[in-house]
């Protein structure tokens, strides 16, 4: 070897190895709320057609997550709620079901991948089509025992269908805690916070004369409340933007807003349900929710984080589609697919931006399983003549390609179903191929996410 | 180079090229019936503990196929029955329910996997906990227009809880065709068809004096009926074994035969769900089912299978644990776990056989969805301290960690669930990592195994 080739090699060595240690990292973690098995094939039949395929189906590695949840002693739980998955992806500790960032017993605050990423100077930001407050963007941010402390008014206790839920003393300003989870938002380093629920924002900081909006602005955020004000907020600010008082509006609905329904069998077939006949709820399309009108997209909204947040040190996203879930809870499939339908197009917007920055890592995941089911629209037992028809309420939805799917939500006879405990999937683009594992824990979501930002 | 070392090179080329070309390579397609994620995760929940694994969660490959249906006249249905998916997966055709082998519409026999191995000159073999005669084998070696015309009688049309069942008159050696299922199997070229479902071969074949299993027997069959039998078939015979009447009893079961239940709201309640309480089904242990007792396991059954299967061209091979589905049609969650362990135990064996034949690609994956889901065994809503409750039938099921498992049942008020239509999950072993896609269709899987075995 000469000189010159000598030199030419260590040239090269030191450019390389030079360029790895620079080279910004970024993780977009993108979480479709209750967005599990079920809710992505319905969401492809009616998009893409039964043989289609969403954005989601071509990346490259695809896998399953264990939810995991304990109770406050330490047992385990086999179903979720939104509080403590969002907990375990973004703090790698197993929780119980309404803490957010918190440990089950011991009450003490877990750090998460946010703070972490502060310290270390990248920069982060929370997108999500729910409240800010809410318990999925609140757990990357916030700490406190239960998540409907979303305010400084709540934190005391919350009359819910004359119900007391549950308050946190112990986090309140007065008993030198860190406050309601907005107040949390207000005072946090984040540099981007995009949503909704500016209602949690528009009241009085505990003990304070100022509103939270007008302490996150004395705390350097540029607050907007548009979506046509998302790319004027000057780039030194941080930004929050709240686009409606709680969560945002979904793109779909049901015809004239119809939802699932229960089935009406006659009164022989309420005497027995081997005779008579039942009436199933009228076939129905899917339609535009006019409420949507002017509310950003989750992809707008996901663009400009992806704006803001590019920079040489590297950053964390966490983009929700929260909506998924908050439509199954109502029993409002049409509303359910357009939000899978955000969720893609968020993720076009993230596979776009990673093509141009490729040591950027995409995870996509649900926090948990939902109640809707996808079911016969003609029974597997219709040859035997007699009404059959799901106890719950179900939707008979007409789909572009011509069809009709049955979507049933049968998990109790509340305003609200419940969640669901099966594994959920987990997707990466291609660099995650190779690093993210065919089945992890979301605690291991989390330290996977954790190693490539910063090791 | 010299000419020793240009002669070690050309032997080494030769020796590896031929190897290449003349290694047998062999597919183990393991079809969890109705295995979906909920009932993955049940039986993990189960068996290893909410943070363990199954041997199906150390798969190195795991992704997802979509379930495909048609009507007769083509369009596109979105919950399959395992007739049409396992025509699918045999033959590479979507087809509608109740076919084996059959195309929609036009009622034409399909090529399946199983025809094109013997063309081949590979072996092949079915296993089932089912009947051999049930909608997933008979896929693999039958052509019928519906599932049911198991045998010459039923062929015929069947009476069924007062309901008289499809015909299939066309099919019946009389019209010139091939005859029921079981006389198909009994005239087949299968080297090995194990699992449940002798009364089909005990009557006689269609116009003969002879039973369907004398039928077989002249066939080639060696014919056994008891689990002690299974290594001592003659290794120059085909060999049938059918050790039960119909499908075969399962492991496991709940608490003296209980299943999921109703829960029992007081008057009160029924008056306004508002008010008044419920009593639930009490929590109820897994038992080992009696009934089991002798029945060959899946595991010896494929043990059996592979010890006869292999040879130097090859083979395919189909395993089946059809009793995830059945258990769940019944409401019965234990029952469905221990299949679950039935299909992980078979898999095992296929994973230790593979690592001794290194050319073995492993498929495992589910027909379609089913309808139990994991619930919470206190409700999201509890708060609200009013009865919330499944409308449908549950468990509570007592772990063997110590906790308390939930599973509803809700997709229908009829004796049987219907099935539900996620896209299910596909798993391989490490040759099935690069070829097999993170998603797939059914009729994809197919093309993987054919590719694999004859290109």
């Amino acid at each position: 070897m000469t000189n010159k080739t000598l030199s030419v090699f260590f040239g090269l060595l030191l450019c390389c190895s030079s360029f790895n240690v620079l080279a910004a990292r970024n993780v977009i973690l993108i979480i479709g709320d209750g967005m599990d098995d079920q809710q992505i094939t319905m969401a492809r039949n009616y998009l893409k057609g039964a043989q289609g395929r969403l954005t989601l189906d071509n990346m490259p590695m695809r896998g399953v997550s264990q939810v995991l949840t304990v109770s406050e002693q330490g047992e385990p739980v086999y179903v979720a709620d939104s509080a403590n998955s969002a907990t375990s992806m973004a703090t790698g500790v197993i929780t119980s079901r309404g803490r957010i960032g918190t440990s089950a017993g011991t009450d003490l605050p877990l750090e998460n991948i946010v703070e972490m990423a502060h310290a270390k100077g990248l920069r982060t930001g929370l997108v999500a089509t729910a409240s800010v407050t809410d318990a999925t963007p609140a757990s990357f941010v916030a700490h406190i025992s239960f998540r409907f402390c979303e305010n400084p008014e709540s934190i005391n206790g919350v009359q819910y269908y004359s119900i007391t839920l549950p308050d946190c003393p112990q986090y309140t300003l007065a008993a030198g805690g860190p406050g309601s989870i907005s107040e949390q938002i207000a005072a946090s380093q984040v540099d981007v916070v995009l949503g909704g629920g500016s209602k949690h924002f528009e009241m009085n900081g505990e003990g304070s004369d100022k509103t939270v909006r007008a302490l996150a602005e004395e705390n350097g955020y540029y607050v907007i409340d548009s979506a046509d004000q998302l790319d004027s907020a000057p780039s030194d600010k941080k930004l929050l933007g709240l686009f409606s008082p709680s969560h945002l509006p979904v793109r779909l609905r049901g015809e004239n807003g119809r939802k699932a329904e229960n089935a009406e069998p006659s009164w022989a077939n309420q005497v027995s349900k081997y005779i008579g006949s039942v009436k199933l709820p009228a076939v129905m399309n899917c339609e535009p929710n006019p409420d949507f009108a002017g509310v950003p997209t989750l992809k707008q909204m996901t663009d400009t984080a992806l704006a803001r947040l590019k920079n040489e040190r590297g950053f964390f996203l966490m983009v929700e589609s929260a909506s998924i879930d908050k439509q199954s809870h109502e029993r409002k499939p049409c509303g359910s697919i357009g939000e899978v339908e955000q969720l893609n197009e968020a993720l076009d917007s993230a596979l776009a931006f990673a093509a141009n920055n490729p040591e950027t890592l995409i995870l996509v995941t649900a926090d948990h399983g939902q109640a809707a089911q996808l079911i016969p629209e003609t029974s597997l037992f219709a040859a035997f003549g007699i009404a059959v028809f799901s106890p719950g309420k179900f939707a008979r939805i007409r789909t572009p390609e011509g069809s009709i799917m049955a979507v049933n939500y049968a998990t109790n006879d509340f305003a609200y179903e419940e969640h669901t405990g099966a594994n959920v999937p987990v997707f990466s683009n291609a660099v995650g191929v190779g690093l993210v594992p065919t089945m992890l824990t979301q605690p291991q979501l989390f330290e996977l996410m954790r190693d490539y930002l910063f090791e």
